[in-house]
C-alpha cells in the first residue's frame, strides 16, 4: 500500500515542517517509512547525537519549541525527570506501541500532555498470533516440525499426540480490542469462551468472572491479552497458575511482567501446567534459559503484533495523530 | 472418556464374539483400545503369525468365515490377489483412515463387499491442524521459535515480519468435511474464501471455480484437503505452483501424492513460491531433505487427524461400524 496522501510540503525546506523529536526510532517503521514521514514532519533525530538531550535540543535551537515526541517502548522511559522536564512547550506523545507502560502517564495529565497509541493497529494481527500460538501448543506443531527436522520421524516413528482445540474452556485475561478478537475466532473452532476485563461487557455472549482466580480453575487455557498496569503485574501468579492446574496452558501476548515469570518456568518444569505459548518475557530479549530445553513451550520473539501489513497501518496512524495534533483536530486515539 | 457401552459378552468365550480379522493393528487406536475391542469382537491377529495369510486362515479354521476385516493404510493393501482372493466370505471392510486409497473400491464393488471409513471423526482435528499450519507459515511461528531456541534473539535481534491472516485469499481445493470445516474458521479471521470442489455447493457462500489453475491464479494459499484419487494424483503441479505464484502459499493436510513433491520441493527451493505448510509427503516418513533447511516450510509428521479426543472418537465410530454389520443394519460411514 502507498503512502496515497499528497505531500503538502514535498518542496519546501523541512525545517519549516513540524517539529518532532524522536529520541529513539520506533523500529521497523521508522526507518521503514522514513523518507514517507520526511515530506510531512521534521524529525529532530536525537539519536543520532553524543549530545545529551538538553545538549542536543540547545544546538538545535529547539529547547524552548519541540511540542510533539514519537516515542517507543524500546527507547528511554518517558518521566519528568528524563525527558518532560527537558521539554517545557511538550504538548503530545505519541507512541508506535499499544502499551504505555513506559509513559508516566500521571505525569502527562498534570502537565496537560496528550498521549496517544496505536489503537487497535495491531489488533488483528496480535489476535491472530494468539490463536496460532495456541494451536501450535495444543497440537504441538513447533515442537512436530523440530522432531521432522532433526529427521527423528523416520527413525522414532510416530509424535505424541496433541489436543483438541474444540471444546476446551478458554478463559480471556482482557476483553478489549485484542481479546475480543481472540474469542470471535476461538468462536470458529467451538471453543468454549470466559473472560475476566475490568468491567463486564454487556454485548458480549461470553461468561464473565471478576476474579481471576475463578476463571483460571474454570479455564482449560489462559489467554493473557491485557495491558501491563500496576494491578495486572505479576496478576499471572503462583495461585492463579495453581488454580489452572497440570492440564492448564498459558498463552501470553500482553507484556512478560503480568505474569510471574520465575513461577511460570518452576510450574513448567514441575510439569504443574501442560505448556506455555509465549511471545513476551520480563526482560526481553533475554528469555530463561529453563524453557529452551522444553518441547511443550512455544517461544516467540515479541512479534505477535508484527506483519508488514501492521506496519503499514501503523504508518498511517502514527501520521495521522501527529497531523491531528499540528492541526489542532482530536488525535485519532488518545490516552490521556 | 471410558468406554460407556456395557459389553454383552464379558464373561463368554472370546471365541463366540463375532471373528475380525486384523492385518496389521492400526495405530495408536487398535494398542489404546484393544481391552475395550476385546469386549465385542474376536480379533484374528495375523500380524502376530509368521505364516501368510492362506496358512494363518488355515490354521485358525477361518478360511471360509471372515465376514469382516478391520484395516489401515500402513497394513498391505486391499487388492483382490493379496487379500480379497483369500477371503471367500468377506462382506465388510472398516478402515481407521479417512482415505480410502489403498483399497480397490472397484473389486469391492463388484465384490459387494461393503466399505466404511472413519467418516468426519477426524475433521475437526485436520480443520484445526490446517489453520494452525497456515498462521504458523504466515507468521513464522515455529522458525521464530526455532531463532529464539537458538538464542539468536538476545545476539542478531529483531526477527523477520510475516504476513497478516486476515485480508488473504484462500483457495480450498475440496470443500467436504474438512474443507468447510476450514472455511469456517477462516471466515473468524476475515479471510476471503475460494474453492474447487467436484461440484459447486448450492448453500456455500464461497466462490466456486471449476478449474484448479484459475483457483491457484486467484488465491493468496491454497490449502489442499481433497482425498487422492486417480483424479487427483498430482493434481498441484507445475502449471498450478506457476500459476499460485511467487507470494504464494501451500498447505498440504490430504495425501502428499495430491503434490507433485518434486515439483513444490523445487519451486520452494527457488523462492517461486513463499513457503509451505505440509503434514503429508509423497513417501512418508521420508521428507526431501531439501525441505529441512528452509525456515519458510512448516513439517509436520502426518499428525493433522490426530489427538487424544480424536482417537476416542475413532474407537466408538469404528465399534459402532463393526457393531452394525454383524447386526445386519446400516453401516455409519459407507464408502461402498
Amino acid at each position: 500500500m502507498a503512502d496515497t496522501t499528497t505531500p503538502k510540503h514535498n518542496n519546501s525546506n523541512p525545517k519549516n515542517l513540524p517539529k518532532v523529536l524522536l529520541l529513539k526510532p520506533p523500529p521497523p517503521i521508522y526507518h521503514r517509512f522514513e523518507s514517507q514521514f520526511s515530506h510531512h514532519f521534521n524529525f529532530l533525530k536525537s539519536f543520532e547525537s553524543q549530545l545529551s538531550l538538553p545538549e542536543f535540543l540547545a544546538a538545535e535551537n529547539s529547547s524552548d519549541d519541540v511540542t510533539a515526541i514519537f516515542v517507543t517502548s524500546l527507547g528511554p522511559r518517558i518521566t519528568a525527570a528524563d525527558i518532560l522536564d527537558h521539554l517545557p512547550s511538550l504538548r503530545c506523545i505519541v507512541t508506535s506501541t499499544i502499551g504505555v507502560d513506559f509513559i508516566d502517564l500521571d505525569e502527562c495529565r498534570r502537565r496537560r500532555i496528550s498521549v496517544a497509541n496505536a489503537a487497535d493497529v495491531f489488533s488483528t494481527d496480535c489476535a491472530d498470533s494468539a490463536v496460532g500460538l495456541l494451536i501450535d501448543v495444543l497440537r504441538k506443531i513447533s515442537a512436530a516440525d523440530r522432531y521432522v527436522h532433526r529427521g527423528n520421524w523416520s527413525v522414532s516413528g510416530a509424535f505424541p499426540l496433541g489436543n483438541r482445540l474444540g471444546c476446551r474452556k478458554i478463559g480471556i485475561v482482557g476483553l478489549g480490542s485484542i481479546g475480543s478478537r481472540i474469542a470471535k475466532r476461538l468462536a470458529g473452532f467451538n471453543c468454549r469462551i470466559l473472560y475476566t476485563s475490568r468491567k463486564k461487557k454487556p454485548s458480549v455472549p461470553y461468561s464473565f468472572y471478576p476474579d481471576i482466580h475463578e476463571l483460571a480453575a474454570d479455564s482449560d487455557v489462559l489467554v493473557i491479552c491485557c495491558p501491563l498496569t500496576d494491578e495486572t503485574r505479576h496478576m499471572i501468579n503462583r495461585e492463579v497458575l495453581l488454580a489452572l492446574g497440570k492440564e492448564g496452558v498459558v498463552i501470553n501476548i500482553s507484556r512478560g511482567s503480568v505474569v510471574d515469570e520465575k513461577e511460570l518456568v518452576k510450574f513448567l518444569l514441575e510439569g504443574q501446567i501442560a505448556g506455555a505459548g509465549l511471545d513476551v518475557f520480563e526482560n526481553e530479549p533475554i528469555v530463561p534459559e529453563e524453557l529452551l530445553a522444553l518441547d511443550n513451550v512455544v517461544l516467540s520473539p515479541h512479534l505477535a503484533a508484527c506483519t508488514d501489513d501492521a506496519y503499514h497501518d501503523l504508518y498511517e496512524h502514527v501520521k495521522g495523530n501527529l497531523q491531528a495534533f499540528f492541526s489542532n483536530k482530536p488525535l485519532r486515539s488518545p490516552i490521556v
